[in-house]
């Protein structure tokens, strides 16, 4: 039976919702082994699926945990997630800026595996910050503040979960339909109404190629419009880093500045871009007047001060952000403009200084990470501080040639 | 490393035999894990592999084993290999007709999973029958009688025997170079020099088209004039069974029959094309002149007594060989002719009797088995007994439409 339909997928054909319960839902229960997901979800990177295949299974995912029950709150419920970049701090930037214009936003994160921490993993490193909040915390901090990022204490679709962690070994992560099933289902099992999504596209991103970051967009939305959940996308680069900043803490500075309204460039502008659009979801209004509301609050440091209410509400002592590492350089060898940096060799080094985790047990150094000193365009010149290294690992290893492109 | 040559394969690039090795040999090791290697196999099913691809995996399967040395032996060695089919055994007839044209037979064979048992089984369900022989009794035999069959004593292709029991449980046993691949490293390792191979197809069988088969054929003959063996193959049909009896006792004392000359048909003609290739190829002549020896050899009774000879030779009692089981009959529900005998269902039936073995601890029994009554095209009446089944369980169940075609 399990074998029939891997082998109605080898063959191209399409699969009912009962077979994809069979297989999908028997790996939940251990029934199907991973050498036949496995199997099953190679077939599937090579041969597709159609519309119909993932509404299925996104329903699935869906059904196999939690759906986060968010009626307590009367306004719409906007939502933003993104396929995962390196630098990638815009939630610590967005977040305030929706709820300083009364949208609120409750994101309940995980803690992610990957070269560089996720949200939960940068608010975790402003000393004091609590991230395990009780669902009546999470209410009352709702109402008082209009926003709250909290890590999971609900089972939101583990089967993705589970199916995720195999992927991720087992060269299958490259699949658009299981991509966009994977995301859909997370955000609806929790509870968003509307969401945002920014899909990262280049060599530092899961998505490689523009068209598949189209396809991408146009299944979310798709999968969106058939559970009645608006949904919005940006397709931004990551052939770069996003920001200066890469590491924990080193990022949640980095955001800070933005809101001080410090930084401009890349950053600021898909902040900018995300939280206009879910601002306009929320309130129903154009994007050009939700962007300048957006824009209006980050001016008059309201923005700011909602993200400072925000870390005191939750215990963080956002005076006391200071790096512990010892320092390193990376010089440059030679002059030249900087034509490029390898946002995959920034990632991959980051980890290396202890600000990434492999498996879920490793331990992050909140201290740990990457200060970007120069930018695409810019003259160097030999001896020059291209980026500065913060680690507590002794003589950390780099290669210069792999990360800067000077020419 | 191993994630990058499975992605390149499921993005259809050629690998190399330098990348073929490291994720194959890495699986020898259990340091490629199974639900990486089905996943590599279900790319290699659907995205294919080129001729360089399959003379490298070849050989990896190879050099994975033992490599049976049989240069004790004079002549040329010719062996003989079936895909594998319901009610095939044409191994039992053509091994003492090859060897009576004095043409040396010596098969290592292992014992089969399967719905029905392969050759070994079917030798050790004659009483006394010994398969496991040392190399010094193999020799000997070998001189004296030029035909022996003995379990594998030697680790041949272990690599190929591992990668084999996964694919058969992830639906990736139909991709036509792995079938290759397989079968040739296998023969090669047991030491022929040149090889017939009966390519099943039908319904009853792995390869269940002409085109399949063909492509098949055209890669044993390409890889063995890799390795400078000459390689024949006939293509037969197995959308039903060979012979009436299907079941390890029964099969043998059909083939006696054939070897008798009180059986035409389908099984006696293929066991001749067989015979008479092997012939061909071991004394460099035509496969007409060789026919003419083997049809001789049948007829002045040298093949029955070769048979007697090598079962006596190896302990064996022929003529205790009595079926002890009850039986059933399966008679016809209405009168018509009979136009299919489905060989998957008779199969099916036939384990369900107990004469296969699913997982290597099952135990055979050697009575079990089915004798069809009625041959295609035959008229059939209400009541007419078209098989006789033999069993030691209880009360056996089948679904008569799905086995016999009456209209």
């Amino acid at each position: 039976m399990i074998l029939d339909i891997i082998s109605k997928k080898a063959n191209k054909y399409e699969l009912t919702k009962e077979e994809l319960e069979t297989i999908f839902l028997g790996y939940l229960k251990d029934e199907v082994k991973d050498y036949q997901m496995s199997a099953f979800l190679m077939a599937i990177c090579i041969n597709d699926m159609s519309d119909s295949e993932i509404f299925a299974l996104t329903d699935i995912f869906i059904k196999s945990g939690d759906i986060l029950d968010l009626s307590f709150i009367d306004d719409i419920k906007v939502d933003k997630h993104s396929t995962g970049g390196v630098g990638d701090k815009t939630t610590l930037i967005v977040a305030p800026l929706v709820a300083s214009c009364n949208i609120p936003v409750i994101k309940m994160s995980g803690r992610g595996l990957g070269y560089t921490g996720g949200t939960i993993d940068k608010l975790e490193s402003i000393p004091g910050f609590v991230v395990d909040l009780s669902e009546e915390k999470i209410k009352k901090q709702a109402k008082d503040i209009a926003i709250v990022v909290t890590s999971q204490t609900k089972d939101l679709a583990p089967l993705d979960k589970k199916v995720y962690a195999l992927r991720d070994v087992t060269a299958t992560t490259n699949s658009i339909p299981l991509i966009a099933s994977s995301i859909m289902s997370k955000k609806i099992a929790g509870g968003a109404d509307k969401i945002v999504i920014d899909i990262k596209v280049g060599n530092g991103a899961l998505i490689k190629t523009k068209e598949a970051a189209e396809r991408l967009s146009s299944l979310l939305i798709k999968i969106g419009t058939y559970y009645q959940k608006e949904v919005r996308t940006v397709i931004s680069n990551m052939d770069r880093p996003l920001g200066h900043n890469i590491g924990n803490k080193l990022e949640v500075m980095e955001a800070l500045d933005v809101l001080k309204g410090n930084v401009k460039g890349e950053l600021l502008d898909l902040s900018l871009e995300l939280a206009s659009k879910m601002v306009s979801l929320g309130k129903g209004i154009s994007e050009k007047e939700a962007r300048k509301e957006v824009t209006e609050n980050l001016e008059n440091g309201k923005a700011l001060n909602k993200f400072l209410e925000f870390v005191k509400y939750q215990h963080g002592d956002i005076d006391n952000l200071n790096i512990e590492a010892k320092i390193y350089n990376i010089k440059s060898n030679k002059n030249g403009v900087l034509k490029d940096i390898n946002a995959l060799a920034i990632a991959k080094l980051s980890e290396s200084l202890g600000a990434g985790r492999k498996s879920k047990d490793d331990k992050i150094d909140y201290n740990a990470g990457i200060v970007i000193k120069k930018d695409i365009g810019e003259e160097i010149k030999e001896g020059d501080i291209l980026a500065t290294l913060y680690t507590n690992i002794d003589d950390p290893k780099f290669n210069l040639e792999k990360i800067f492109e000077i020419s």
